[in-house]
């Protein structure tokens, strides 16, 4: 970071220190970003070449920060772009556009600024021509890809190199795109002003030739006359394109039609628009197109970048084309690294099975001990990791995952309750040991008693157990228990002990003895009769309940001791749902 | 039913005829029970003592068959009384008045007509007070009880019986009633006027004159001075009567006045309503006046008839008062048998388990058979019923259960399905045999295979067998059969389909081998993956997957085939919610 202390005066040294202090405290605001960069910008009256090399230095902080935290905002690389041009000159404005376009590859915007802003600054013309084709290959085949083409064009003509005109149009009509009928119609009327040889190859134009001379065999007709036929034939082939081109951007039309933001930018999209990115990837990927399906895929990856819905899918869907492994390896990464937001960890997950299934084991843990580090509490990833652990490595280091996190003070409370559920689980589905499992549970019961996953996995756990005859009633007795300490011991919430005890009904009804239906009808009666004969009643979080489980929850507290947690395919499930409005993506 | 052809017009028959067939088609339609009796009324241009035999006997049967359908329409019972009257006169009319009031034991209003009726038509007073009697204790507590009790004082008067008169106020004014002021106005000036004797009982009169004598030992005072002493002492003990009386009519004041309907009506009741209902309840159990409860609790089962919430509740109360098991009994019962809609079989089977408790095991039998007479496809009390002789018989005549309704040809094809898996689970976790119970599953996913239970369950079968380190493989190789299976045999919805798969992913997770994530990712695109490269792609309803499911279903059957079902106890935890608009009691 750069040293404050010479430059500008104390009033902006103090406004950008207030707005770089704000940006660190919510870095996913882009208000605040925009604010600190703007007045950066501003310092000094206006950065310039002569402003002061810390102030420059500051300016560049920022920008730098800021696109790497955005970098699909291809306006601020313009931007920054022209700033360094004012600043150092065109060889360091070259550089920004340079990362920009690393940055977000298939702007068609961007792309044209750099063209034109080289083809301005350099007097080389191979230089320009293959910085327009490095463009051609990124945003080429863009539906709206016409201001790129016509700055090309526009470059040539300057040039006054007509055969290359006609070439850059000859690879345009192919295109199905926005302006498809005006580049026909230009490369029309050029193309009857410029030999044969350029519009078709040398074999294929002897190839017409001898067949327009074929019904004349034996006769010299005039060369004029020839050409005329020869071009007749030609231009019905281009028309013959031209209809092709017309037909592909009509199917693609209505798609295209229906995009209202083009751009990155970070607020949420409407769900018409995430439906309408599906039904145009649909068709695509119908199409059979390879290089066009990744062409679209990388631009709804531009609008869409947050939403982890595309980046699921367009890992699956390359995944499923013939050796791409590394392909879908920088999906992954771009999605896991840059772009869906940390509270939806799922993809960062499925990297790490992608890279576990590749052999890279020590990836996959890496992958798991990031999301940790950003997000401590997310149980789904520590058990995924124990489970890696289980598979690549020893029982044991599982085990020690679960242990780690249990003992780590950065954890809650609640999150190592379900922690040690899953340990149980481990201990008794893995191990085979249901006699340790319950004593996990047994043990912990104590800390972890206003958990409603501990109660639900313990719960499980006892059910699940097989029982013979001879011990079906040690069985019931290890249920029943469960009940009574959850009755006595638990802080949760009347709803989710009814929840419970409706599980216990159910039991008492499938598995209970001759005189299973007492005991159904005292729980029925003390569990969901009225207040006036519950057991449960008396205080709406049941805390009071027989003076024993201790004073009441916050409300905070309370939601994490009710929380369940859904693995993240569950959660994929609602992609589908064409809702009202914006589509939230955390 | 009458014999037609003797009386009325053709077209009067052929309405009548016509009106009956709508009610036996729709026999919960109010309006069509309306409709026949209204036209029954009609009949010959109104019926009288002179109409034919035939006519009346019409008459008489759709009046009957109404009111056993509908007994608690209070207002129907007066017509079909007052029919009876002019037909046939008082007798027959009591015999109505006699059987309405058994029926709807506490309305004021029927009770009313009864006693005004009988007052008029009797001139023995003596059973004219014993039918006033019989009235007040079925409608005197209520809080609108004031019809009933001014018809009662009417009748006092003009028989000149001034003591009974006050006697009757006397009992009023302790009842905390809408119209308690009243009766304390006319108490208070009635007594004035009436000896002493018949204001306190013989031995409180004695120890007030004693008191008021008391201070004047040993004089003789005027006996008017003494009366108008012991008064005053009377007065003041009413009047801390009144207040009492004033204070319980505030506390109930509230919710009497939220009651917007209560009468019994065919038609849906405001959720408010309802909750008024549980607010009153609650309030009255707290103030713990056992027949004040259970006066609470009738009223509100004429109005919520329907709902079964209530007649759980009332059940659940009561079995827990001391020694009041024929009362739980008749609850259950008049639930069961006349209120709750069959489509709600929760009541009838909680009746069953009752029974069954107090060990009258043939009536538990014979409330599930009749369950399935209405319902036949009730899996839920198929179940409860094997459950019932695994419990009381013995594990073959539980099997026998499932068996018989699995021959059933009443019984739908998706009901079977969940009964073979039912009947799956049993052998495994009662009989101990998880090969019979896999037997089953293997043999029947040919005829099944269209039911989301039946996978489900086969599904949660092999998930949950236990495995070890040998049995690893064979155990993977199981799981993934159903998967196999479920592909390629099942018609069941995309949805559906990728519901179940992601149990598979978390299986691969959580107990896969070292290969796991290789084939979680390949599940992962062939299931989640875009319709490019997913399997279950195509069809909405995968009917045509690999071409070997069959043609497609219909909506209806679709619906069957997706459909989930739930014990009722976890249908109740609804009725809890307070929601906008009518509570639907089916």
């Amino acid at each position: 970071m750069a040293d404050f202390d010479h430059f500008g005066s104390t009033e902006e040294l103090a406004e950008i220190k207030k707005l770089q202090a704000e940006v660190e405290a919510d870095t996913d605001s882009f208000e605040n970003w925009e604010k600190l960069v703007r007045a950066c910008e501003g310092l000094e009256g206006g950065l310039n070449r002569n402003s002061s090399p810390q102030a420059l230095a500051t300016l560049r902080d920022a920008y730098d920060r800021f696109l790497l935290k955005f970098p699909l905002l291809f306006g601020y690389w313009k931007k920054y772009a022209d700033l360094e041009f004012n600043i150092s000159g065109p060889e360091s404005a070259e550089l920004i556009y340079e990362r920009g376009c690393a940055s977000i590859t298939n702007s068609v915007d961007l792309w044209t600024e750099y063209c034109s802003f080289k083809m301005e600054t350099t007097h080389d013309p191979p230089l320009v021509r293959e910085l327009f084709e490095r463009g051609a290959t990124h945003v080429g085949l863009d539906f709206l890809a016409h201001p790129f083409w016509d700055k090309y064009i526009e470059y040539e003509e300057r040039q006054e190199a007509e055969d290359r005109v006609l070439a850059i149009l000859r690879r345009i009509i192919s295109i199905p795109m926005h302006q498809y009928a005006r580049y026909y119609e230009k490369f029309r009327q050029l193309s009857h002003g410029r030999p044969l040889t350029e519009l078709v190859e040398p074999d294929v134009l002897a190839r017409y030739r001898a067949e327009v001379e074929a019904p004349h065999a034996g006769v010299q007709r005039p060369e004029l006359e020839v050409e005329r036929d020869i071009r007749a034939k030609i231009d019905s082939v281009y028309y013959e394109i031209f209809t092709q081109t017309q037909n592909e951007t009509n199917k693609r039309w209505t798609y295209e039609s229906e995009i209202k933001r083009p751009y990155f930018h970070v607020t949420e999209l409407e769900h018409q628009q995430l439906a309408n990115w599906r039904k145009y990837l649909d068709f695509e990927e119908a199409e059979g197109n390879y290089t066009r399906v990744v062409f679209l895929y990388e631009r709804c990856l531009v609008t869409c970048a947050f939403y982890d819905e595309f980046w699921f899918r367009y890992a699956r869907w390359m995944s499923a084309q013939e050796g791409k492994e590394e392909e879908v390896r920088i999906i992954y990464l771009k999605a896991a690294t840059l772009f869906v937001p940390i509270s939806r960890p799922g993809i960062r997950l499925q990297f790490a099975y992608f890279e576990e299934s590749c052999g890279r084991i020590d990836m996959a843990r890496d992958i798991h001990a990031s999301i940790l580090t950003k997000l401590p509490d997310c149980i789904e990833a520590i058990t995924s990791w124990a489970h890696l652990e289980r598979r690549q490595a020893s029982l044991d280091a599982a085990v020690e995952v679960f242990k780690n996190q249990i003992d780590s003070p950065h954890v809650d409370l609640f999150t190592k309750a379900a922690l040690v559920a899953e340990w149980a689980f481990f201990l008794w589905k893995v191990k085979g040991s249901a006699e340790e499992a319950r004593n996990v549970f047994l043990k912990n019961s104590q800390w972890y008693a206003d958990s409603r996953v501990f109660w639900e996995k313990w719960l499980e756990f006892e059910l699940q157990q097989p029982s013979t005859a001879e011990t079906e009633e040690q069985h019931a007795d290890r249920v029943k228990h469960v009940f009574d300490e959850l009755r006595q011991k638990s802080r949760l919430s009347v709803a989710t002990k009814k929840y419970m005890f409706q599980i216990y009904l159910e039991y008492l009804q499938q598995r209970g003895g001759k005189g299973a239906m007492k005991q159904f009808l005292l729980i029925d009666r003390e569990i969901f009769g009225p207040p006036s004969v519950s057991v449960l009643a008396g205080s709406k979080s049941a805390g009071k309940e027989d003076g024993l489980a201790g004073p009441e929850m916050d409300e905070a507290t309370k939601a994490k001791a009710e929380a369940r947690y859904l693995p993240y395919y569950q959660l994929q499930g609602s992609a589908g749902v064409e809702g009202q409005g914006t589509a939230t993506f955390h």
